[in-house]
């Protein structure tokens, strides 16, 4: 389910796949036709996967992708039945590579597509207000209310009984029901991911979308991006307050609680009955377990087990920041 | 003054409140009317408030309200001309209460009484940009101007000389004279105030507004939430930098200059004359005195007296920040 | 190149300044005429500049400047073809005179001079969304996109292949080619500057712009002001991302990374190949070198040298963050 809404336009064979990359062609596996890019956790047999760091090498153990873009180093973690494709640099292959895959996944340009919605097919099922457009390749349920000037970009599903504010923009999303989207959003826009070059970036693609499930709040001014290669998820009944900024291959569970300003970097995993306080910061790729508190204004730079509370920069246990901070709080 | 904009559905008889909030009736006080539920400080003879928390006791001691939600343990604690009505939760009953007398304030929905200003009574008094939208109950002085793309929703007052700039968004507010609002603002929805709830959070009602005083001026991409019993108020001549979210409840005096990026939690009040450096947080409910600087990027979690200086996280006086940074600042 | 969009209401005489700062006529400069304001560095014979703090001896010591508004104690530092004018407050009497020679600075109202591009001169050069906006004294290269209810308000120069996002809002800028912002940014208000004042401030002119070079990206809700009397710039091929606020005269270098929320105060200077993680707080006047690495969340108050990695709030080198909280990094 990653990519609902970028055409695939493989399948590419191997060999083609192996001279955009300039690597040497294989004996062994001529003419084969590869399907898709994906991560290692949701290969297929036929996909190509990749993998870059250690950290995910439990995953690589089991992936069930034919190839693999990886490095000489990390090349014999991976299965039997997955080739490994040696590259000097992971991610900048896997980039041009699905660029490849999705070519219409780079543009993040406005959506030349988008229409008044009083001349599309949902002006009679939606209730808007002025200056409403809707892009194409995009479902509304029903019952649902579009403010004034918000722009449903191409490629949005958007359940029953949503409201969606004024000014706001989503693209490449799917949203389930009685969602609430407050004004001045941005939905859906690519991650701030791309290699770093002199003169001029590499812009990483981004195939990913952004699901937000049942009974989410999205607080004004907030930016959710999509996903690079998996999904932005926001679970069931997760409210965010205003301002806050969710980047790219960010999960969030269930029945959270996220206060204003809050920053949440990329692929960071928050689990469900979290409270994050405002002005929090979480780094990216940390994994944040369930039932976890974690104070205002606190930097987390590390995984955080469930049922734990934290506070401070770096975010600690709380009873250490108290004490830490005793002579402070018995003065004042 | 808490509530001009939402109309009261009140008064409701007590056997009917004490029906709705499942608990017997009392013998003696057989159908008396109550007019209105207001905060411990404002209720009149004949309203209904609650106390949830001894740091309002000061408050609860010299209430004039007739009836009081509030716990077992705090009951004791209100005169004898209010009658405690003891509940398990204050703030989901007195949520559900305040639903009743004012059933229009949950619903944030986009204003769908919004026009074109051109088709309105102001089309000849106010200086306006392209796509201006007005809604219901909206008064509007002399010699304003409004910029593109902006929507005055339901229920807002604006005074003399204000420019309000484009993109952004009002309701539920009064702003007084010469006030300044820039870009891509969102003033008066309502705060992030809700009851946690698997699978659906319950939401607070928000029958509060919105006061922004003479000479005020808000900086672009700024949030202010309108409070929930109480008002959001700012005071005359304050200053707020971009990107600033001021959550429910929040009062702040005057003179006061607040750099960009910080953050004001829910109920906190700050005093005249304070300044407060950029990204800095302010938790809920604390109290900050007059004459105060925040140093930039400190978080404030502890009440401050008037004609302090203060830095870091948490913050505390200047002089002990640069004490234990000494080493830092030495070096570098 | 400080002010190309303001019109210079000079040359005004000097005896006319004189009795605009109440201060007593010259019998040795009679008549003579002041071509314009601007700063140390960029003053020229015949131009009026201003010196207010020991930091910027360096820079006094050789401006070219025929007059320099500055205090009694720094008076000595200007060289010999520099009059001081010696006044209480140095940046209240600039304000006044900027304003002088630059009445339409101060004024940032809504553009109304902005019409429907579809009724402008660039209908058929640029590819454009609904409901977009040009102001007076604009100029957009070939190939730009921009996009719905974006407004390009006046003295703006866009350059060739930019593409603008949705609900944007742009002035006083000059934007290169091949840059990318984002969807509701606004980019080239005033900025924060005034003078205190009670009842009522004094808002300092803004005669500087944004200068944003080629290929850089600017992301979604980000914020960036012009300058007072210098410039605001972002150098080439820097990307920043989402809800980023860039304060007046900050100046950024090439080739660097800024993540969200950062907020960067004004008249702060970044040296290129810099990158800055998320939450980070910049502080207004430092100085940070080039191959600078900054970790999310710190809060940056000191100048920083090059080829450093900092963390921390106050930011420091990074091993002594890490040595300060090795207990911390252990246990987890």
């Amino acid at each position: 389910m990653s990519n609902p809404f970028f055409k695939n336009h493989g399948p590419i064979n191997i060999n083609e796949i192996l001279k955009f990359l300039n690597l040497k062609s294989y004996d062994t596996i001529k003419d084969k036709k590869v399907s898709d890019i994906k991560d290692l956790n949701n290969a297929e047999n036929n996909d190509i996967t990749f993998f870059h760091t250690k950290k995910y090498k439990y995953l690589a153990n089991q992936t069930k992708a034919s190839f693999c873009i990886t490095t000489h180093n990390l090349a014999n973690e991976l299965p039997k039945s997955c080739i490994p494709l040696v590259v000097e640099n992971v991610l900048v292959s896997v980039s041009y590579l699905t660029a490849k895959f999705y070519p219409d996944s780079i543009n993040d340009d406005y959506d030349t597509t988008a229409i008044n919605i009083s001349k599309s097919k949902y002006k009679d099922i939606v209730q808007y207000g002025e200056n409403v457009l809707v892009g194409g390749n995009v479902k509304i349920g029903s019952n649902c209310l579009i403010g004034h000037n918000t722009i449903i970009e191409k490629n949005v599903v958007l359940g029953d009984h949503c409201s969606i504010g004024s000014n706001t923009i989503i693209r490449n999303s799917i949203i389930h029901n009685n969602v609430k989207i407050l004004d001045n959003c941005v939905i859906g826009k690519h991650g701030f991911g791309f290699f770093p070059n002199n003169n001029k970036n590499l812009r990483y693609p981004h195939i990913g979308i952004v699901l937000i499930n049942d009974n989410c709040e999205i607080g004004c001014g907030s930016t959710i991006d999509r996903g690079s290669i998996s999904n932005t998820i926001i679970g069931k009944n997760t409210y965010l307050d205003n301002q806050i900024h969710v980047a790219h291959n960010v999960k969030i569970g269930e029945n959270s609680i996220i206060a204003g300003q809050v920053g949440i970097a990329g692929s960071a995993i928050i689990g469900s009955n979290v409270r994050i306080g405002g002005q929090a910061g979480i780094s990216g790729h940390v994994k944040i377990g369930n039932n976890v508190e974690i104070g205002g204004g606190s930097g987390v730079i590390k995984d955080i087990p469930d049922n734990t509370k934290v506070m401070g920069y770096p975010a600690k246990k709380i009873r250490e920041f108290l004490r830490e901070n005793k002579w402070f709080i018995r003065q004042q």
